[in-house]
């Protein structure tokens, strides 16, 4: 087993990373930007390097710095967390050539995942159902206009490189295709490098649902039951859930076969995540893999019991896998609600300031607050304004989401606008309680009655 | 269902049944005393009334006052919590007198078992093993000594009213029984207004073993696995755990019947526990019940996922255990750690002061901190020394014992002094990891190594 490892990230994920090395009672390296100085990620590690400026690029994206700190330190290995060089080929290959363990899939898995495409064609190679759309790059407007009109519009042009959002046009008709092409293509190229475009059919009245799995280098898989991640806002997940109460233990052995497929087609190695749509007939259609822990862990973890942090170090370390698929049938539902500093009244402007007074409702059963909050903390423009994930565990969903009510009314954090109350009122929704929501609701029918109240609000 | 209730307690254990209360969409009535108006409790309640002066006599303890406040305020149930008027069989009567429900056993059933001696002979008749001792009540000191040369000594006087290690007189040769039998009386007839004495033998090399059990109204009985509560001082629980690894499956379904027969045969409703004596070759001894929920059913509720408080609450409203005895197996292993507002390395003094920093480790699988501290808080002098119930949960005993260091070591607590570091001596303990410690370990082994560091501590 690993003696010291280097986390590669800040925030609540450092913070959740560094609890569980210390339970394995393996020395943990913190690294920190200088804005980050009095962050609880390097109060609670054993050591802590400063790698750089508060801007990204100059810290938690500096791979020479973060190598360097790595090896300065005697760390043996180095857990990315999720964002930042999570999903970085070119730093997981550093970290091998550096003799440093990557806690994640291997750079040649990275790589192949991350360019979507190239997933996809993984995936049709084995039977895993993809969206309809292109068998490869789209070369020309003209072709992918005769393509969009066969399997019909709305499509989506996709940068292969692409993610958060950026190199990405819907055309709804064919008229529209070659501007939006050559705009995502300059897009893709100044953002990734690469302006290599696919293009898939927008799936409508779907939901967003993926299934984790994990594979040690044993050749073990295993799949966690669903997690519905559809309550989305500019295509960044709101709340997420686990299990999906629309599906059935026949439909989730189903599911999961698909994802321990798709696994062993990318022979994978650790934990990753593969997004599906489910269309209202329950058929599912992949999207894309995400080689890293997710934000959204949390609810596999309360209706399964397992640590996925720690079996990631485990099974990096080259253990057998911690748990059997038998282990791994979800007991009761649980519900993660991300707690942003934001002012969701005013269009979800960032918040920063300092934290006057704060009050974590701590105690009682099914319950976890992952966060690294402290009272007197500054909370800086320079990063992911998500501060805390408050999850809640209940025998039912709604006894999991009265709990979430509890939890969200009791928290108190004062100095920064929240979108707790934002948070309470999607709880209180008829289409969010009904369950059947698809991933457009929270933008299509939610948001606009929210904005009609906080205007009201205003004016009142 | 009931739509308001009244929780006759403060502290954490009243902040922990409103946060059940809640969840479960019933109305909630604080009770408090003077020297608790800014308590979390009444901040967290939907009313609050005060019911008197700081003296747990004038408030906590003053059934007129809290009657009056339950019938004001309209609630239909009262909810005792552990302590104060839990296992008062009076209050209970008087609660249903004026048309409340309490959520508890019955008054009969609580006046049978307080009663030690009576719920010796109710066991007994039930083929309940209990210790060898008195088979009725001890009339003279010649009974007690001609009995005491019998089953052998060391032997306990205990009155049979008696709790909190009142009433109770440990005699080593008959030479000492006049006397201590005296004593013993004396103090029996002043503090319950009831001298009636029995006598047990004391047992060596054993292990306090309890077993929860859980029966409704109609008769469906179950029992929750053993709880290990040995580590105490002044006869005062000190750190517990769930399960008991030195007790097999094939063992813990044996004792489990036994608890199941003993509810049985007290014709209880509602949970309550039954704490056994262990030996060395793991037989099985009742000691006595007790009627109310316990401190520690917090490591019972993390190994097995039920909440206790919200099934006490539906089977008082008469609905049917939420549970099966085939949900009851015990996942993994839970500690709780009782942190005490006092001066562990100062014999155990207490502290009182104002909280002015606090950090509570809260996020990461398997934790749970039951507290009313807040920041900013006064701990009163008046009332228990506990402040907080720190739990952790493992796979094994092992991984909850390194997460529970882990919490220790994190929690901030300022402006008073806590036992935390006393906590945390034991967690790195020999004996205690090796787990086989009996009911005495802590004072005769543990306590003289703590003091001897401690004075090292004070004169380095």
């Amino acid at each position: 087993m690993f003696k010291k490892v280097l986390i590669a990230n800040r925030g609540e994920i450092a913070v959740r990373i560094i609890r569980s090395l210390k339970e394995m009672g393996i020395k943990t390296v913190a690294i920190y930007s200088t804005a980050d100085r009095e962050s609880l990620h390097v109060q609670l590690a054993d050591e802590a390097i400063c790698v750089g400026g508060p801007q990204p690029g100059d810290s938690y994206l500096n791979i020479k710095n973060i190598l360097a700190a790595a090896i300065g330190t005697g760390a043996d290995a180095i857990h990315p967390g999720y964002g930042f060089l999570s999903e970085n080929a070119e730093f997981a290959k550093m970290c091998t050539r550096c003799g440093l363990t990557f806690i994640g899939p291997d750079a040649e898995t990275i790589d192949k995942m991350g360019n979507k495409e190239h997933a996809r064609q993984t995936m049709m190679a084995h039977n895993v159902p993809v969206t309809p759309g292109s068998k490869g790059f789209i070369t020309s407007a003209k072709e992918a206009e005769e393509l969009a009109d066969k399997i019909g519009y709305p499509v989506l042009l996709k940068a292969a490189a692409g993610g958060g959002g950026k190199g990405i046009r819907q055309v709804t008709k064919a008229s529209e295709m070659a501007d939006a092409l050559a705009s995502a293509q300059a897009e893709a190229k100044s953002d990734f490098g690469d302006d290599r475009m696919y293009l898939e059919k927008v799936m409508q009245n779907v939901k967003h649902i993926e299934v984790q799995i994990f594979r040690d280098s044993f050749g073990n898989t295993v799949y966690f039951p669903e997690r519905d991640c559809s309550l989305q806002r500019n295509k960044q997940k709101v709340m997420e859930e686990s299990p999906c109460d629309l599906i059935s233990e026949q439909e989730r052995a189903h599911l999961g076969e698909i994802a321990v497929n798709a696994a062993k087609a990318a022979n994978y190695v650790n934990t990753g995540t593969i997004e599906f749509l489910m269309d209202q007939n329950h058929n599912f259609y992949f999207m894309e893999m995400n080689t890293r822990i997710q934000v959204e862990h949390t609810v596999t973890e309360m209706v399964t019991g397992v640590d996925l942090v720690k079996a990631q170090i485990q099974v990096a370390a080259g253990e057998k896998l911690p748990f059997s698929q038998a282990d791994l049938k979800p007991k009761g539902h649980a519900i993660e609600c991300r707690i942003n500093a934001e002012d969701a009244s005013n269009n979800f402007m960032p918040s920063v300031g300092k934290v006057d007074y704060l009050y974590l409702p701590i105690g009682n059963p099914g319950m976890r607050i992952d966060t690294a909050l402290y009272q007197g903390q500054q909370i800086s423009p320079f990063y992911d304004s998500m501060i805390a994930k408050v999850v809640a565990f209940g025998n039912t969903r709604a006894e999991a989401i009265a709990k979430m009510k509890r939890l969200l009314q009791e928290m108190v954090l004062h100095g920064i606008t929240t979108n707790q109350q934002f948070h309470l009122t999607i709880l209180e929704d008829p289409g969010f309680i009904k369950g059947n929501f698809t991933n457009t609701y929270l933008e299509t029918t939610f948001l606009p009655k929210w904005k009609e109240q906080a205007n009201e609000t205003i004016s009142a």
